[in-house]
């Protein structure tokens, strides 16, 4: 068992096997009525985060996923329908389950018929929170398939010009396969920066940098407390907010899903159900060419990019997805390190029977022993 | 007939009826070999853009599209042929005719289709400058449809990192029609300027803002002749990175067009065709819900977001595209303003026998009078 501190943290941290961890999830899942199967994809979906270095979106979400379950407001066993099909155009009716059971259902059937329409789109209504959308896209990549995803999420942006949030941070994520190289990986939010951070930032009494945020005049602010009450700012300025716009229009209104400030957000509306969109465009390698020759022009284009000149500091010139790719193989190979809080909250959810992740981790009251590689 | 000057501008231009500019750009390009349609086609698009206010993608262009046609280097009457066809997906093989024509021809097929098929691909190789891509999505909107249009263009960004131009400052086209509203139009390149504006104050011998422009060693500047000698920045920092090359991969790799620095330069590269490539996805209205619901949702979206509290200082919060839009409104009233050189231009581009621009607009060696609305 691999329970090693990861030396490249801050601090050391207990490092949990993914496996493990999807394990424990899954469980902690199914007691609250999702079936096996349902279950294990949602747990994969955030430990697929934790994987690629993107904790936020990992599992630090299973406490609010499960106590939503609890409430009610989450559908475990959704009947995940077919609303309208009219082949390369696919309407479907979350039902209200998870976001990663009826976003990985519609991503399935979307991608059985990709290679046979050449590009697939896909309108999802009645869903929830569906975590990072890398997941999704990279299963379309190993499908030879090219896969642009959007979600609208509840508001924290205001319009440009404007102060009152109204936007969510809403996420864009495109994925491209290649032939040698790890996919192309873009996941982002179209805010300049999560609202989580300026939260983190004024609980430490912190400025944040410029550009973040504004106050309730809709003036740029550094002080973390004026930005909580006014809004955060899109990524590149007015570009940005129409990228923002575009998503909710696409996920939102296409889709017949909520929009705006009609989305219900994960941690505060807690009698209602969220109604996210999400927005799937499929195009397969092969659409217009054998997808052979296009993943060896994605080769070529990689190839040629990584040997760009780097800039004065700049060690090596990235392509997107790529620090999260060798991220995911470290940890894929060392472990998730997980903070000590994390662990006891996942094992606060468990029953009684379940075996204990802490004490799988050697965490019974003792720091974890250094091990070798 | 109006020619009177546009109060707004910093200086009185004399203003040309849009019609009248259409059909003498029609005109000329027809002399070139163009078929009247073809000819009509490419002149309204470039119409369509100074209309909008974006005078750098409009008649301007003018001058280099004839000379490339005069070279031979551009097909005036293209074959323009499905390669592939699934339906929901097509691939358009220009014939190196010209960018607008192959791009309104391929759009005017998807679009036929589009209402059955819910959604369309369109992977578009062996084009040219195309213009502004709004001209094309704007044209969708009519047909109650959504457009995505992405193409890529010749090297002037260096990837994100790195020193050397390698990706174009592609542009990212997104409509959407609404009901009351004029269509939601994000019509932009992805670096944060273009680099024509960077020329503009290195002739004027002045800095440029921070945030434009890295010189060759990869270090931001505010020299502008530095600038130009390094890279242009992409919108967002990474993410707009992302974003250009994202549509080069759609664009160029994925449709089996040019890419990267393989794309030849509207004026530059006089001996071989450009290649541009551009991908379209079009969704219609109804894909998902009735079109008229879309629409209805469209108007409440772009209502809540007008009636957001403008940011001290800010007169109005906008909708992308409304700028343009009310521009385009009062310029098909008065007038587009053209500078006397550009009629010049166009009038020495015209045979003899073609009544001269500038003669009409009353230019004949005195300023034009000013007349009343």
């Amino acid at each position: 068992m691999t329970h090693t501190a990861d030396r490249s943290e801050a601090s050391p941290l207990p490092l949990c096997p993914s496996a493990l961890l999807t394990d424990h999830c899954a469980t902690l899942l199914a007691a609250r009525g999702l079936p096996a199967m349902e279950a294990e994809t949602v747990a994969q979906s955030l430990v697929h985060a934790n994987l690629r270095g993107v904790d936020s979106h990992g599992v630090t979400r299973m406490p609010i996923y499960i106590d939503r379950l609890e409430r009610g407001i989450v559908n475990p066993r959704p009947d995940i329908g077919i609303a309208h099909d009219r082949g390369a155009t696919l309407s479907i009716d979350g039902d209200n389950g998870m976001g990663a059971v009826v976003a990985s259902r519609a991503l399935d059937l979307a991608l059985d018929r990709v290679e046979t329409h050449g590009s697939v789109t896909v309108g999802i209504h009645n869903s929830n929170h569906y975590g990072s959308g890398a997941y999704y896209a990279e299963k379309a990549t190993r499908h030879d398939t090219v896969a642009f995803l959007y979600s609208n999420a509840p508001p924290t942006m205001a319009p440009w010009g404007g102060v009152d949030p109204y936007l969510g941070t809403n996420p864009y994520t495109f994925a491209a396969p290649a032939g040698r190289f790890p996919p192309i990986m873009l996941d982002m939010a179209t805010s300049v920066v999560a609202r989580g951070k300026i939260i983190m930032a004024a609980n430490a009494g912190k400025p944040i940098p410029p550009g973040w945020a504004i106050d309730r005049d809709g003036v740029e602010t550094r002080d973390a407390l004026a930005a909580l009450e006014g809004s955060v700012l899109p990524f590149g300025g007015a570009k940005g907010y129409g990228i923002a716009m575009m998503i909710d229009m696409m996920a939102g209104v296409m889709t017949g899903a909520a929009f705006g400030p009609r989305i219900g957000d994960l941690y505060k509306t807690l009698d209602v159900p969220q109604n996210v969109g999400v927005f799937i465009h499929l195009v397969h390698a092969g659409a217009f060419q054998p997808a052979e020759a296009f993943k060896r022009r994605m080769d070529e284009m990689i190839r040629e990019i990584k040997a760009n000149r780097p800039a004065r500091g700049v060690e090596e010139v990235m392509v997107p997805g790529e620090i999260e790719a060798r991220m995911a193989e470290r940890r894929a190979r060392d472990g998730i390190p997980l903070p000590v809080e994390l662990v006891d909250q996942l094992d606060r959810l468990a029953s009684p029977d379940m075996s204990s992740l802490g004490r799988a981790l050697g965490l019974d009251g003792h720091r974890p022993e250094e091990t070798e590689r």
